[in-house]
């Protein structure tokens, strides 16, 4: 299968690391999909601000949503916004203290957030959002009502403008040193893993762990 | 031991969640010794951006470091810059879709970057950055030379203006959510581990792995 490649603008080209810039869009899917979490950034006032969030992908589409009176949301549709999804594969012990690295992948999205406004694509997005998060609990757990609606914001963020980077592998370490042996080099690989699932303290004893919880759990990252 | 509390300012005091919000500053130095890598935003050209990058702790100062001609750390010294450690701990199954969270800790920190100048504070911040990434690292590898200093920008961020957010716990449904016991409700905890580690393919046979990466990969954690 072949895909449209990544068609950076000027700010989304990587001037650092151009070896470890990644222009194939299967790539930066990959990374939207395994990571959980993203960092989003917007301007308040003439500052940045960056915070944590859950986001959820659809074709080409990012979705991010959060509290309706937020002042995060409502600052990222006054400017363009930016998005960074992150997985740290390990640590990159190098001979000197300068190449020292981490082995990544990372998507650095950039644009302007549109808010979804018709209620066909709110319930979409927080559907695109809460399967991502937790998969197969959109259709195992009560679906929003219109209150719960009314207190949400969904954004939608296009693709089109993302950067990637990919590092991995050992130490690019000076000729010099790996003659003079001078140190130990190599990767302390870092994995993520789900722990059994815990029922809520107030669950009723009827439940048996459901086959999407514990299919997640199954799979171990 | 008592510490004194983070004293927010009105853009770092949570308007959000409040009642996650943490005001114990140990529990702010907990979680940036906890987490290996930052996201740094800085404003360019009054969009804001944000990278995933390397930092270290000392006392009340975080540094971070990078290439001197990077262009996000020169606009970090033309505007403030914000800097986000966040630690994914788990995902939070609730009876309603509204309701679904993670547990996570997180440390968001505003502020004017300083340029670290003089030659042995930008020493000591590149061993703070070092040591964080991989503990033992500064006098087992070798230190940095002339060059590679003047390739390396470090930045100084102070600690002053910090708001720190943790969430743990089941989820927090709807009273008749749970009365009508409608889904599976619970957590799905996420750990990061250490594999064993992998030594670099141009490494000469006579290593065996030193102790400060075995320690660190028995740690587990």
């Amino acid at each position: 299968m072949t895909r449209p490649q990544l068609s950076p603008t000027p700010r989304s080209t990587i001037k650092r690391g151009k070896k470890r810039a990644v222009t194939d869009r299967a790539v930066l899917e990959s990374i939207l999909d395994a990571g959980l979490i993203c960092h989003l950034s917007v301007v308040i006032d003439g500052s940045p601000v960056v915070l944590p969030t859950g986001y959820g992908r659809d074709g080409d589409t990012l979705y991010i949503h959060g509290s309706s009176g937020a002042l995060s949301l409502r600052s990222a549709l006054e400017n363009e916004i930016c998005v960074a999804v992150t997985l740290l594969d390990g640590i990159v012990y190098a001979r000197s203290v300068f190449h020292f690295s981490a082995n990544y992948r990372s998507a650095v999205i950039h644009g302007p957030a549109r808010l979804v406004e018709s209620p066909e694509e709110r319930l979409h997005g927080l559907r695109v959002l809460t399967e991502h998060m937790a998969p197969g609990s959109w259709e195992h757990s009560r679906q929003p009502n219109a209150k719960e609606l009314a207190k949400t914001t969904v954004l939608a963020l296009s693709l089109e403008e993302a950067a990637v980077k990919v590092r991995s592998g050992g130490p690019g370490d000076e000729p010099e040193d790996i003659s003079d042996d001078v140190a130990w080099a190599g990767v302390l690989p870092l994995t993520q893993q789900w722990s059994a699932p815990v029922p809520s303290d107030d669950l009723s004893s009827g439940w048996e762990i459901p086959a999407h919880v514990m299919d997640r759990y199954a799979s171990r990252g």
